[in-house]
């Protein structure tokens, strides 16, 4: 069994889908891994440490992937770049499969078997290859790094003789894995943190962060609060009295990061243009939604754009830029995954299409495009 | 009396001598406060701020000296820009003299009298006005910030599904008052952080921040230790010893931030080329001294070198990268010295030549180089 790994080509991919931690461990699973030459330098791993830890380095890149029966990858794979994998080959990456679906049918053309990692289903057994977890949390905290980077005042209060320095106000609006690990880093910076969520049930892990959560606390918002998880929608009356106290909240707020994204649809627009005028010169918005179309009005993706001395950043692959730790977690997610498509005892690839793992994430089968979501589109030579 | 703020003409200057705090307070002293036209812009103060506060926006940069008693900025301005001073006019900013005889004696020349508030005395009573500790304070803190910025890594250990990322071993060479401010953000960050310093005095500090200090520690050092404030240098044999401790301690960090600075000297290099060599890809270090030569051997000013993976960040003016806090401290120092220099009474400039706040930074006076330290350019044209 041989398992290769890509080195990824998009130029603003640091991560890597194997660490010298899992190659071992997929070693002790058996397999033969080649890993392509320089494929670990920007997440600090050097072919050598590839080569201790028992990889190949294979240096020409049209060969990486000859006779693989596993295939690693951060981002989707071209074609070009899986040429020569067996025939029921497994193809693991992020596979990005909205609005793709033709690139879908090229890879189903190859009669490999891709699977997205981003679609593993969200239970208990699964949380160990959860990558939107892993990496959202990683986005979290650098979203904060990165809003301090670009805020031209501490974060914590300073007590000096010359005075004292105020803490900075920061307000996180969406609280899922990424919005919580920024609320606990600002928290750590010193900073006055506040968050907002439309799921009410929200509240209680924003205080238990020290954080203050931002409602209307009606009664329909008391409701939805105790009937947990993700709550029914709240009335049209209830947003227009939200948005109106977000609105308010923001104009004094000195940092703003936003994290609402809904899986396969555009980003949710929280801030209009109007609050990024009513906020002060110097205040930074961080925009994590931004490759799905942007939480921010004027948010551009991979741009940090200032409109009237307000920061707008538009950093693309967030995560990613904490390369080194992304490709630790992705690594292990990648391999938790790949162990249940392995028989131990023969030591080949052995995948069950039973499994709701793999209807969960597989997208092609024997040159068919076999995901129910993604399906339109036919095999194509 | 007339005090007039200055425009910044060094690009990578982003701080500026008033606030709209400060101008309020200047004009209870009684002046008439000028500002230049876009002074505070990049820390984030508009010209309207400043008005609102009750000062006079100046276009033209040659008019902006013209009959002034008092000229404030942050940096050494040039003849040109504090021509058409009043004879005797106090200018005040950061002057740095040494090596900058020529440039003193020219401002000698134009009969004003210029004060540096780096030479100010660390005194009690001059606490207040000590920009060297109110700008390393921000210093140590943005240093911190930079290196979370360009690490790969997270700071914080993170207990996550796919595993744990460990916390970053940071270590901080020299101790005062940026070292301390660098410590404490290290920890709130969730660092592993350790530090050194040669005066043993400082290891209760250290620990009091709940840092480990690095150090030798046999009799030589408990003696130094307790005998406390700036002791005497220890012998060469400790010398060595403590330099290869610190050696195979940087080896095993994540990041190192230096801070050694020695007024008036060139920094002393703590870190060589064979210890950065020692270090693992993706390692940073941050030289705080490099404008006064740097205390790590391959840094380069206003460069991030990158050697064999390890970053080697040389920012310049590391504080002004927080030019709102920073500006706001510059200024509030800036205005408690300059209380001293006036007679509140009768509204005027009324210096003290005898006070031993003038003494210590007054440089010229009626034509000439007055400081001891500075005397050797005499008056030029």
């Amino acid at each position: 069994m041989r398992i290769s790994v890509l080195s990824e080509t998009d130029p603003n991919e640091g991560r890597v889908a194997a660490t010298p931690e899992t190659v071992k461990k997929l070693k002790g699973l058996g397999a033969d891994v080649v890993v392509q030459k320089g494929a670990g330098i920007r997440s600090g791993i050097l072919d050598a440490d590839y080569e201790a830890a028992g990889a190949t380095i294979e240096g020409t890149a049209s060969k990486i992937a000859a006779k693989s029966d596993v295939i690693l990858a951060v981002r989707r794979p071209t074609v070009a770049q899986i040429d020569g994998a067996n025939v029921g080959a497994a193809v693991i990456s992020i596979m990005d499969p909205y609005g793709n679906e033709a690139e879908l049918a090229k890879i189903a053309g190859t009669k490999t078997s891709a699977f997205a990692m981003e679609l593993m289903p969200r239970i208990t057994r699964a949380q160990v290859m959860d990558v939107l977890s892993s990496q959202a949390n990683l986005a979290g905290y650098r979203a904060v790094i990165d809003a301090s980077a670009e805020y031209g005042r501490a974060f914590p209060m300073m007590m000096t003789a010359a005075g004292t320095v105020p803490a900075a106000r920061v307000f996180i609006m969406g609280v899922g894995v990424a919005g919580l690990q920024a609320i606990a880093t600002a928290r750590r910076l010193g900073a006055i943190v506040t968050a907002t969520d439309v799921r009410p049930a929200t509240k209680e892990q924003v205080e238990s962060l020290g954080a203050k959560f931002i409602a209307v606390e009606d009664d329909e918002f008391k409701q939805a609060e105790t009937s947990g998880g993700y709550a029914k929608e709240m009335s049209k009356e209830y947003q227009a009295k939200q948005a109106e106290l977000v609105a308010s909240h923001i104009a004094k707020q000195d940092v703003v990061i936003t994290t609402a994204l809904i899986p396969g649809r555009p980003a949710p627009k929280l801030v209009t243009k109007a609050m990024v005028e009513s906020m002060k010169p110097g205040s930074v918005l961080i925009d994590l939604a931004v490759e799905r179309g942007g939480n921010v009005e004027l948010a551009k993706a991979g741009e940090v754009v200032i409109h009237n001395g307000v920061k707008i950043v538009g950093h693309l692959n967030v995560a990613g830029r904490l390369a080194a730790s992304a490709s630790a977690l992705y690594a292990k997610n990648l391999i938790a995954f790949l162990e249940t498509l392995i028989d131990k005892e023969k030591k080949t690839l052995a995948i069950n299409w039973d499994d709701e793992l793999v209807k969960a994430t597989g997208l092609t089968r024997d040159g068919a495009v076999v995901h129910d979501q993604f399906k339109g589109g036919s095999s194509a030579k």
